[in-house]
């Protein structure tokens, strides 16, 4: 295969502009268009394999989270709140011819698995991308509904994230490319943490909050854990270094925002990251809460989240 | 909770000592004794609520790798392979309590599933190095028997890895650990990669080689792909990249192979990363073949790692 890169960088700007007034999502990547076919290899879905337009044309908002059973009973839930008719449990998988991530439609929502972590996260993330790009959908809302670990705040808290920082708690996203280290901005888009804020006062059933988010490349040491099979670190040190993540404004400790932020915003994606927290990490380290209490955690920011698309929708 | 880490480091020298003699599986935690119970959340198991010696004990060989599917086909082959009683189909899913992994057990044979990318199989990694732990196994054996990309080579080439490389193609993972940037070596056992070449040679149906195997954190602008939703370098660029790669003895690029052997290393266990190619790099980015093709490149190192188990167990 051959690429022509365009040595200017100047029709490209043009075209984010024609993009953005035109509420589309932004590929910044010109070799795309001189791709005969493109093969998401991880969705199991094409360009000429599928009519993308045809399938995807309507989406507007796009609900991302690790667990692919989690993805799937929060489409399951957007089908009963938005009211559709048929039964939700005849839901189709339409990434059923791969196990690397599922995807579920509802009406005009995606819900999508990411598996764990920055780089699970950013292979579906390069493909759902190309995905919108290619069925032309308009004006599309992208939300990470995850899972975390909080600091200094009761379990159950859900975080909405105003800024996702590093392990440095810098809100920056490093990636290496052909050898170099490239660093990229992780701003979310703030009017749509307010919208979710002012979204989150009509529940009364959980506290919700704006905050920090830390991203790290690891759950164990990398989080500052004591119970991993490596720790070189005292409990002196761990909590030292999660009160200074505390008074840097860090709310929750997760494992995938940096990038979500980073890409979306190259993109041209209004991007929001709502996580639920399942304990204080001041408080410890192992996951102890009941299967039930979990389950119950876990359906908080699919609430907001349903209640800030119906609101969305006019319904 | 609270956990007293001994100040000094002579204890789990002698301890590590005693695990090496006795073939055990080293967890270098001090921490983990005075813990009442370990919840390995990840696979939904406990040493309160799960007898870890019992389910675990006679595990000698552990394979993982990305796909959950694969890794249950590779469960079910191994089944036949040992020639085991019962049927294969029946195999149940030890983790189907979590959709975060699966795992199998066949026999001294423990077949899991990591997702894609570093944090998510070092989550798996810090869960199962317990387990084995807390089982009390001994003289264990890990294999990552996985899919990658090749460099200069056939597509369906299975590489056995000598050192694994991060993308600066050094022998090096880097990690955070409370915001200290820690470098471990990615060494791999020598004596573990020249037994499965010895194996590779019995089979003539496709070609295997020893190289370096190079783990990146994204797969389309980290491993210098034009077809990602973003990509910001030439043709000319990425190809003068890969051959760079290529000199510096890089024969494959995955996701896994830094942290795995950095891991499985410190922790005392002798680990390898076998590793089919689906494309050549240097030829492509898109992964075109069939899905009957991709299939059975897939099945390639599977046949290794089983005749490698059955000439281990005299069979």
């Amino acid at each position: 295969m051959t690429f022509l890169l365009p040595d200017s960088s100047k029709p490209m700007n043009t075209e984010r502009e024609n993009y953005k007034k035109n509420g589309l999502v932004y590929v910044k990547n010109p070799h795309l268009d001189l791709m005969d076919e493109d093969i998401l290899y991880h969705l199991d879905l094409g360009t000429k394999t599928h009519n993308l337009p045809a399938m995807f044309g309507d989406i507007k908002f796009v609900c991302v989270g690790g667990s692919p059973n989690r993805m799937k009973a929060f489409a399951q839930f957007m089908h009963k709140e938005l009211g559709l008719e048929g039964d939700s449990k005849d839901m189709k998988d339409i990434c059923a011819g791969t196990d690397r991530y599922c995807m579920y439609k509802v009406g005009p929502v995606l819900s999508i698995s990411h598996g764990m972590g920055v780089p699970s996260i950013s292979i579906m993330l390069h493909e759902l991308i190309k995905l919108l790009h290619h069925a032309k959908c308009r004006d599309v809302t992208i939300i990470r509904i995850g899972t975390s670990g909080g600091l200094g705040i009761g379990p159950g808290s859900v975080v909405i994230t105003d800024i996702a920082v590093n392990s440095f708690f810098k809100p920056q996203f490093e990636l290496v490319i052909l050898d170099n280290v490239v660093v990229r901005s992780t701003e979310l888009d703030q009017d749509l943490a307010e919208e979710l804020l002012d979204c989150s006062r009509q529940i009364k059933d959980f506290p919700t909050l704006v905050g920090h988010t830390m991203c790290t490349y690891d759950f164990y040491e990398g989080q500052g854990r004591l119970d991993g099979a490596l720790c070189s670190f005292s409990n002196e040190k761990k909590l030292e270094y999660l009160k200074r993540a505390y008074n840097a404004g860090v709310r929750n400790i997760e494992m995938e925002s940096t990038v979500f932020a980073a890409m979306c915003r190259l993109c041209g994606l209004k991007a929001a990251v709502v996580c639920v927290t399942l304990l204080d990490r001041l408080e410890g380290d192992q996951i102890t809460a009941s299967h039930e209490v979990l389950t119950e955690y876990q359906q908080r920011p699919q609430q907001l989240i349903s209640l800030f698309i119906k609101k969305r929708l006019g319904l």
